[in-house]
């Protein structure tokens, strides 16, 4: 199978070529890596790699990864919910007009030579917006809050209009807040669900900004890849029409976030949060979803973490 | 107030007009009557009048009406539900790029000087999918099943946005199916719901093609329009983050149409519709929504047609 990576340089793509490198999922006969810096790829994939350098936003990158007519294309390629909000017309034009563009190329080419690949979205669960009930069916309406989650309900919609046309065989995947995420706070506002564990555990303080009631759905990196990995396999033509799935997650509170990192790195950790209320953030995340049964996601195979101590642990040892 | 009407020389436009120079609505300054045919305009509007000549896909169309700084712009410029479904292009390019390209100039214009237009668009049904239950409320999920209905979502997506970020105050409204439709079939698969009362109160044959039982949701053009002319002095602050809104309407089956007619016009009318199902039709008319409860467009104020026999009437009375 050959495959095409857009954002394959970031935390998911990254952890996606780990897992397949690893044995995971089908034999790759080539990976198309796309991203806007280098990406690094380690053997045996290597070996099978082409790599393009660029943006999802410039037609010569785009023309470069489907020049090789990648059976699959599995698209991360996106700027944050918090670089969204704070630049509209950044957001719009890598979020949205991108994708657009994009499957407009591939519709030119299924109709001069029936190119048809599989189109692997990374959509998000904020394309919904509250007010929310304790657990979000598979039916929860589109209403996003902010831009970016616009942007992905917009692209979940093309998705779906292009698959039913038959220029692609597309499914979008809603993925959690991802947790805990390697390296530095990024622009989403969602950092903070990172911070108190990642910082905590190497030795460091980390702010608080929220109450610890406020509940949430989290997948560690390791599962937010093995969802794209288990995607690849799967035959999507199971599924009705609607082909926006949100994943299985595991729903958790923030006080049970610092439980399960008490139970793996114990009270010294705990005691580097510091509580310090953020109204902008609060704000934000308070329109954030709990929980989801994902009932669909799961009936096809698609698999969450054990609960918030796994995902601690599954920091730790990485 | 200063209104521009983008599809103003069709049915809903026309309708819009002539209950404008009826005197419902706010008093009128001015005009933009914009649309690829000349707009016939009566008085006393016509004195008010600045006639566009030209598609929502020109943007030399679309610069002479925001030259104007209309208060509020409606918009109904769209192809059909039929033609959308045949030529994909087309549909997008007229149903939603034109849009988008549109309040893209419009946030350049609320970025240089502060123009925030009311922006009143006309959305459907279509944007929701089967399977349906008995009636939809007005937080059914968003899931079309053609590309006409992607196309209304999408563009319903980004009136929600432009709003929430200030560029615009936007309002979509989910018309019904209108009926009974003046004129000829045109290329919309719910052309025959028209039809089979037309034609029979014009003394001709009118095919059914699909079973009495099949049940639908209905609007008069007079309470199409209506719901634009309401939403000219609508204060939309009132609601919340979703401006989307299901108009209200009239849930008829087939049969209950037939029944109207009857009602209306006697059984020699009725004995003018023939009966042929036809496959095509039927199958995409059964992904069709059944009814809703519209309850919050209902407390705004938007008012629906008594029942079908009433329908009929406004038809027979025009």
């Amino acid at each position: 199978m050959k495959i095409a990576i857009l954002g394959s340089a970031g935390m998911i793509g990254q952890e996606i070529l780990s897992q397949l490198n690893a044995g995971s999922g089908p034999e790759i006969s080539r990976l198309i890596a796309c991203d806007v810096i280098s990406t690094p790829v380690a053997s045996p994939l290597a070996e099978r790699t082409v790599e393009v350098v660029g943006t999802v936003t410039e037609p010569r990158a785009v023309a470069a990864v489907l020049d090789q007519r990648p059976d699959c294309i599995i698209h991360l390629a996106s700027v944050v919910s918090g670089e969204a909000e704070t630049n509209f017309e950044k957001g719009y034009t890598i979020n949205f007009d991108a994708t657009y563009a994009m499957l407009e190329e591939i519709r030119r080419l299924n109709a001069s030579e029936g190119y048809r690949p599989k189109f692997v979205f990374a959509s998000s669960i904020a394309v919904f917006g509250p007010p929310f009930p304790e657990v979000l069916g598979d039916d929860f309406h589109l209403a996003p809050r902010t831009s970016y989650g616009t942007q992905k309900a917009m692209q979940e919609l093309l998705v779906n209009d292009y698959t039913r046309r038959g220029f692609i065989d597309g499914i979008s995947l809603r993925l959690p807040t991802i947790c805990v995420r390697p390296g530095k706070a990024n622009l989403a506002a969602s950092s903070f669900f990172s911070n108190i564990i990642r910082e905590p555990l190497a030795g460091k303080e980390a702010v608080l900004p929220v109450d610890e009631s406020l509940r949430h759905w989290f997948a560690s990196p390791q599962s937010a890849a093995g969802y794209f990995v288990h995607a690849l396999t799967l035959d999507f033509s199971q599924m009705d029409h609607n082909r926006a799935l949100s994943m299985p997650g595991v729903s958790a509170t923030v006080g049970e976030q610092i439980e399960a990192l008490e139970e793996v790195a114990g009270t010294g950790a705990v005691a580097l949060i510091r509580k310090e209320i953020d109204p902008v953030i609060e704000g934000i995340v308070t329109g954030w979803a709990p929980g989801f049964t994902a009932e669909r996601a799961s009936a096809l195979g698609f698999k969450a973490d054990a609960d918030f101590v796994d995902i601690v642990r599954k920091h730790v040892t990485r």
